[in-house]
C-alpha cells in the first residue's frame, strides 16, 4: 500500500460542501489550526450553522492562495475537474469517498496539544483504523500545554534529556509474562528508563519493549547460582541513581508478592534516592484464572494463602504444610515446582490427606501454559508433566475447577 | 500549530543527498512502497551501499512525475531553488531541517501491514515523540498480513462488524481504580465490547474509555441495597451474548479475588456461551504498596492471606480473626471498613493482642488515597480518618511500613 504518513503545513485549507462528510473534514481542520474556507451551495448538516459559509457554487477564484482543497459534495464531475487542475493551480486534493481523485486521505486523529497521532489503514479498515485511535487515545499522557512549551524552552537552552526523571529508581511490576499483561503504567515507565536491572521471571515479550539505547542488566536470582546478592543489587542501583540515571528495577508479577521490594526501596529511600513503586498483575492470580481456578471460590474457600516453597540459600519452607489440615482457605504456593515430592512427603508425615485437591499452573502466560489438576498425593506425578516455574493451588476450591473455562493446556489426573 | 497530519498518495518519491539523514528518509519511503529515485553527488552513508542512486547533480529533469521532492543535502540554495519552483512542477516539498522550506513534516511511524500510526509534535519535541511510538507500537496488535486481507474480503462482502467477537463474555479485570494501572489487554477487551456491564469498584476513568456507542448498566452489589442478583446478572450476561453481542463484564480490581469469576463463567460456559477471563492489578496488593506496606516482608512474615469481612446478606464474616494469633502471616481483609468496629471486639474477646499493628489503605488508586497505620486495638479510630473501599493490613510487616517509600497520604497513629 503506497501511502505516505507525513504531516502537513498547509495555510490555508478549502472546503467543497456542508453536509455531514463535510462536518467530519471540517472538525478535523480546525484542530488543525489551518485558516479554513468553506463554500456550499447549501447547509446540510446542523454543524455548520453557528461556522461561516460562503453560499455560492465552486469556482477556481476560490481556490486562490489554498495548499488543500477538499470536496465533500458528492459530486463527481466537480472531482474530476479539480484533479485535473490541482497541478495547475498547486492544491493537493481529497474528494471524499472517491479514492481514484485523492492525492491523500485523512487519518483518525488523537491530539493533545502539540501532540498529534494519527491512524491510517489506507482505507481497507476504517473501523479498525477508529479501534486502534480509541487504545492510543487511552494510553497517551494528558499533559498540560505548559508541558510542552517547558520542552520547547529546554531544547532551546540545548538541553535534550527531558523527558526522564534523573537518578530515580522505578520498582516495575511486570506481569505474569506476556506484553499483553503489562499495565499502562510500567509500559510507560519502561519507555522511560536508562538502565533495565532484569529479574529471570521478566518475560522476553517485556525486554522486548525497552528502548533500544536502555541498558539491560540481568540480575536474575537463580537457584543454587546467585548471579548477585540482593546486597549488591541495592548498591548497583543505588549508584546508576546516584550518577543521575533513571533506572528500572523489573521484576516479575506484582512486587508486593515476594519481590523483594521493601530491602531494595528501603535501602534507597535511606540513601536518599527517590523511589516509585509500580504494581502488576499477580503470577499468582494469573495462574489462577489461567488454569481455571477460583481461590475464593463461595462455599469451598474463605479466601487464599500465598506463600513460598523456597527460602533464601535454596532451603525448603514447609512451614505452612501443617495448615491444611482442616484448611478453609487455598493455599497457594509459589516456588514449590523442585519441592513437589518434599511437600507430598511432609504432608504425609503429617497425616494430612493425600486426596487433597492440587494443581500446578506451569509456564504462566506462555504458549507453553500448562495446568496438571491432581491431588497432594499425586504431586510427584504432576511435577513430571509440566516445567518450571509453576505456581502450586492446594485445596477444595481446586476441585471445581474442571466446570471452569481456562487457557493453554490443561491435564487432570 | 498548524499541521494536518495526513497520509500521502504519491506515486514518485524524489530524494536528493546519500548521507545519514537522507537514509532516514529514504526508509520511511521504503516502508511505504512509494516509487523512490534517489540523486546524489556522491555516496556518504553505507546504508545507500546496495541502494540504486544516480550519481548526479540535481536538475528538474529528474523531479518529472513526482509528487514528492525531499531535499536532505544540506544544501539551502537548493532548498530555495525547489521551494520557488514546487508549484510550477506541482511537487510537495521537504527540506531537511529547514523547516520554511517544507510543505510537510515526516512523523514517527509505526506499521503492521495495512495499519499504519504516525506521530508528530511539529517538531517541537521530537524525543517526546518518539516515546510515544515506542509506547504505540507496544500496545499494537500484531495481526498477519491474511487478518487485513479478511477484513477487506468481508467489507466487499457488505459486513462491517468485524473486529469484535460476537455472542462472547470476557470478564475483565479493570484493577484498583486508574487508566494506568490497567493492562493492555484490558484496554483492548474495553474496546471491542458492545455492552458493558459494571461494578461498582470499577474506577470512572476507566469506564470513560468504553467507546461511545458501547451500552453500559450498572450492575454495582451495594452493601445493604442489592440492585441485582447474581442469577440476574448471570441471566442478563447469557441473553446479550447469545443475541450476538460481545459482552463485557468490568471488575474491579482482579476478577480472582472475591470476583464471583466462578458463578458467571461456569453459568455461560455450561450454557454454551464463549468466556475469556482478563486478569487485573489486585486491590489487596495495589493498597500494599500504596501504604508502604510490604506483605510478604522477610523475617516478619511468611506469606499473605486475603479473606473478606463480608459474606452474602451483608454478614459480618470473623472466622479469620482467631487466626491472628501466633499468626506468621500478613492478613489482608476486604470490605473490613464497616465492620472495624466488631473486628477490634473480636479480637479483644479472642485474647488477641491489640496491639498487633494494623493498617487501612482508603480509596486506593486514586487521588483520595489515604493510608492510617495503627493497631487493631485502633481500628475504630483509623476508620474515621478514612473512608471506605478501604483494604485492612494486620500484621507485623505493618511495622515496617514506616520505613517504606507511599503515594498519597499516610497518617501514623
Amino acid at each position: 500500500m503506497n501511502i505516505l504518513p507525513v504531516a502537513l503545513t498547509p495555510k490555508r485549507v478549502l472546503l467543497i460542501g456542508a453536509g455531514s462528510s463535510a462536518a467530519l473534514k471540517a472538525e478535523n481542520i480546525y484542530g488543525s489550526d489551518c485558516s479554513l474556507t468553506i463554500v456550499a451551495k447549501e447547509i446540510k448538516d446542523i454543524y455548520f450553522c453557528d461556522k461561516e459559509v460562503i453560499r455560492d457554487e465552486f469556482s477556481f477564484s476560490y481556490v486562490k492562495d489554498c495548499d488543500v482543497v477538499i470536496n465533500a459534495s458528492a459530486d463527481e464531475s466537480l472531482s474530476q475537474l479539480l484533479w485535473e487542475n490541482r497541478k495547475k493551480y498547486g492544491f493537493l486534493l481529497n474528494c471524499v469517498d472517491m479514492p481514484k481523485y485523492c492525492d491523500f486521505y485523512f487519518q483518525a486523529v488523537v491530539k493533545n496539544h502539540d501532540l498529534c497521532v494519527s491512524v491510517s489503514t489506507g482505507g481497507a479498515a476504517p473501523k479498525y483504523a477508529q479501534f486502534i485511535r480509541n487504545l492510543i487515545s487511552a494510553i497517551l499522557p494528558k499533559h498540560s500545554k505548559q508541558f510542552y512549551e517547558d520542552i520547547k524552552t529546554k531544547r532551546a537552552q540545548g538541553d535534550t534529556n527531558i523527558y526522564q526523571d534523573k537518578g530515580k529508581v522505578l520498582l516495575i511490576g511486570c506481569g505474569p509474562g506476556s506484553a499483553d499483561n503489562l499495565t499502562l503504567k510500567a509500559l510507560k515507565a519502561l519507555n522511560s528508563i536508562d538502565i533495565a536491572m532484569v529479574d529471570s521471571l521478566v518475560g522476553k515479550e517485556i525486554t522486548d519493549l525497552l528502548p533500544k539505547n536502555c541498558i539491560k542488566i540481568d540480575v536474575s536470582k537463580k537457584k543454587d547460582c546467585h548471579k548477585l546478592l540482593q546486597e549488591e543489587i541495592n548498591e548497583m542501583l543505588l549508584k546508576c541513581a546516584k550518577d543521575g540515571f533513571c533506572v528500572g528495577r523489573l521484576k516479575g508479577g506484582d512486587p508486593a508478592v515476594f519481590g523483594r521490594v521493601f530491602e531494595e526501596a528501603v535501602f534507597l529511600t535511606e540513601n536518599g534516592v527517590n523511589v516509585e513503586m509500580i504494581n502488576g498483575v499477580s503470577s499468582v492470580f494469573a495462574g489462577c484464572l489461567a488454569g481455571g481456578v477460583t481461590p475464593t471460590l463461595r462455599g469451598f474457600s474463605a479466601g487464599a494463602l500465598i506463600v513460598s516453597a523456597h527460602l533464601r540459600e535454596s532451603k525448603f519452607n514447609d512451614d505452612w504444610v501443617e495448615l491444611l489440615r482442616d484448611f478453609k482457605y487455598t493455599m497457594i504456593v509459589l516456588m514449590a515446582y523442585s519441592f513437589a515430592d518434599k511437600i507430598a512427603q511432609k504432608a504425609e508425615e503429617l497425616g494430612i490427606s493425600l486426596d487433597t485437591p492440587a494443581a500446578f499452573i506451569s509456564k504462566i502466560d506462555s504458549d507453553e501454559q500448562i495446568t496438571i489438576v491432581g491431588t497432594l498425593g499425586k504431586l510427584s506425578e504432576m511435577a513430571k508433566l509440566c516445567s518450571k516455574p509453576a505456581v502450586l493451588v492446594i485445596g477444595k476450591a481446586v476441585t471445581e475447577a474442571t466446570r471452569m473455562p481456562y487457557s493453554g493446556k490443561r491435564v487432570i489426573l
